[in-house]
């Protein structure tokens, strides 16, 4: 009998299954002290445990993609070992806060099975949720990957399609519990702009560029326990690099986006994202914004600003996304559609 | 009076010498968050307080190497500044968990001296211990380390040869207090492989490979203030590379070995180990184990499984160890054997 | 309105203003970790829980430099975008212990301006001072800067400068309450030699070296909130270089120095501080002290010594400082006068 596992094949998955992904992890100021050192992260309610309290919450949470990462990293093996690539991200959404001592455990449902036209390769869509120690829900999405069949010959499965949203409605986003904006320390936060201090279709660079290396995207993606090979094994391509993890490229882009949003202080949704380039150690990675969208919520002084964020590498004008024929430009690296909660 | 420490030499040992280390070392959820962020480190055990809590435990103990490196950092400056070589461990034995929190300090007895036929270099054998902040031993082992003299014109010391057990008998093996598998859930550990489904004589490739990085590996041994200059001065060989701390290799392989035993939660006993070839920056770190005994303890559905785990770098195949003279094969690094705690 | 932040240019300051810098930061045992990782950083007072409580305090401080670092990295948006050169330091004083869980916040004030006459800089100091949660004062530092115009044509405002002290006295030194060496370790510390083994003049040579990597000296960087871009972005200087921060080779320097100086335990005061040439990756750090003043103190067993730090790279002699036109010589990096705390 074969102790390692090769990962699941196309044909493997079958609509409505749940997968209860392994390896439940407890967090801790390490994993936010990791997140500081490997990003400029700097939004005010994930850096202060006194910040976080004037807000209404009784500490500070550990970053919101601290979270999707630790919840990512556990569906690895067994939903994109095989994969060839990551397609998607939609419906998104951040449900409950994260802080030093929770363990996060992860699970998944197959929602949608599509073999593509070669025979070869098939599409899989999971709903995955990560859930604390109390069985809390704290994350959810919906994530889509192409799948290496292993028999070609194997007779596709029906073939299910999800309906996804195009983007989440303000009203289907979560307001962590208490969150209130109305004493607001604009001062300590960093900037002084509020949500009515943007306007819907206002685009912004946000300067600072990083340029990123083996040794820390490596330490990043083996924190969130994300093990898939070809971020680690140099001898793993033809041209001996090693591919960076999207999640590396969005945390990094989202803590530049504090030059700019320093208010947009947490993730609330994800409503789509794309890996549209790959990335690897050398880059110079930059990013700007896009504001998409705006809306209240029902907590006091906490309104919703839907924005895209872009990273992109050296070479790639700020603001440029698509050519002519629709395809990412080649220097951008992410387009991530996502709400943040902001004080209005 | 020169205030900087220039190490012992071979004279500076006598039999029997009780020397206590500097610095204790109060470890945290930093360690274990760095821990994890250096080596693909998965097993749940070490990773979830709420997996260690339904194994017995009350909370997560700290990853056994951690310990380990931990207490061979402090012993550096007394015992291995001024070693040529670092032949093997022996007898090592993993005593009582360590938690976030605690505070190890740590000390060696000589056991053992053995001048060599040139002169100018001896053997010395010690029997450390590190104990926590209740004085509670926490791990002990025998390290053999060949040192040079300071006078080659000294004279040799009485020789004494300590008598080491080839390997641990499982009676020996220390199970952490309250420890009971009866209750273990393979699906949140990773794998279904419990200690009846191996063999004895079974290999075990691990598969995964890791490229690694000077960053990395410096980050790795100034954590475990381990300060051994040839790990972090360039200049200091001709070659102008730095050596990897045997403990790094150590736990990349332990770590990769996750892949395949994901079940091998706590080290127990450390049998044997040596360091076959020197490793570098750019190695990509690959492993295989072989299953050398199992045996049954006292605690509820608690096994130990003694493993022989083999790292080695590009160019070696897996399950290669020694050429025909007996000679480890060039790209091996590490040859280790231990004992694992396993669900029977 | 455009929304990132360009910095503050030399006509922004006014005499006398105070400044409150963003993003207040809440430490734990991560940030520790870090410091251990990064640095060879092996103090007892900073390692061990235990240690710190023989000696008088409740548990182990972080190092005196996270706290530096952390409250000087607040600073670099509001003082330093803009910068061009990193001047000085006087004045510093380490007013009260930091512990894991506290939250620094940091503000500055304006003590000095001075337009430079070619009317297209000016010097800017600041006296910076560091808070915790409870409004208890930490940390203070007068730090001076170059900064650009934004426009060479406006009015150069009155100059002010400030009457600097060559070096704190030591009554000026607050030592932590409670802090008692009657009873220390020194096995346990490291060291033997107390204060008074040294003799004022005496130079120590700390005989280890550390090749830097960019990896670490960014993530250090980032840890500290740092933001400044031309440590992180190889594509700002036309030479390809990222800059190292200057608080990275003080913190390397330091923690070398543990070699020699085991027991020069706390840092109390920073007199006057250079960064004397740039510190890039590949090079290799090496420092030496020469001890400048001794002192007692009121606490129990505790003496002050103030001590020359001088960090150098690659093919800089030890004891070498400045050149027979009083310049630094080539390799030195940096060259800081500090006070620690050391048992008597």
């Amino acid at each position: 009998m074969t102790k390692t596992n090769s990962g699941r094949f196309f044909e493997d998955y079958s609509h409505g299954e749940v997968i209860h992904h392994a390896v439940p992890r407890t967090l801790s100021g390490g994993e936010r002290a990791f997140y500081h050192a490997l990003y400029p992260a700097r939004h005010a309610m994930a850096s202060s445990d006194e910040f976080a309290k004037s807000c209404g919450l009784g500490a500070a949470p550990l970053d919101d993609l601290i979270v999707f990462h630790t919840v990512f990293g556990k569906t690895v093996p067994d939903i994109s070992l095989n994969a060839v690539a990551n397609l998607g991200y939609a419906e998104g959404r951040f449900l409950h806060p994260v802080h030093p001592g929770d363990t996060l455990r992860a699970r998944s449902q197959v929602i949608g099975l599509k073999q593509n036209s070669n025979g070869r390769t098939g599409v899989v869509w999971v709903r995955t949720t990560g859930t604390n120690q109390h069985g809390t829900e704290v994350l959810e999405y919906i994530r889509w990957v192409m799948v290496r069949k292993r028999d070609a010959g194997a007779s596709a499965p029906r073939e299910m399609l999800p309906d996804l949203q195009r983007a989440l409605r303000p009203d289907q986003l979560r307001v962590p519990a208490g969150l209130d904006f109305t004493a607001y320390d604009f001062t300590q936060a960093g900037e002084p702009h509020r949500l009515r201090d943007y306007r819907i279709g206002e685009k912004i660079d946000h300067v600072d560029g990083v340029t990123v290396e083996d040794a820390e995207h490596m330490l990043a993606t083996r924190l969130w326990q994300n093990t898939a090979k070809v971020h680690f094994d140099a001898t793993n391509r033809e041209d001996g690099k090693r591919l960076i993890y999207g999640g590396h490229v969005i945390s990094m882009a989202r803590s530049l986006s504090f030059n700019g949003l320093a208010n947009a202080q947490l993730i609330a949704g994800i409503n789509s994202g794309a890996h549209a380039n790959p990335c690897f150690a050398g880059d110079t990675i930059r990013a700007w914004s896009e504001v998409l969208d705006a809306a209240e919520t029902a907590a006091p002084g906490v309104g919703a600003i839907r924005l895209r964020l872009v990273a992109c590498k050296d070479g790639a004008d700020a603001f440029s996304l698509r050519d002519a024929e629709g395809r990412y430009a080649p220097g951008v690296l992410l387009d991530l559609d996502y709400w943040a909660l902001m004080p209005v």
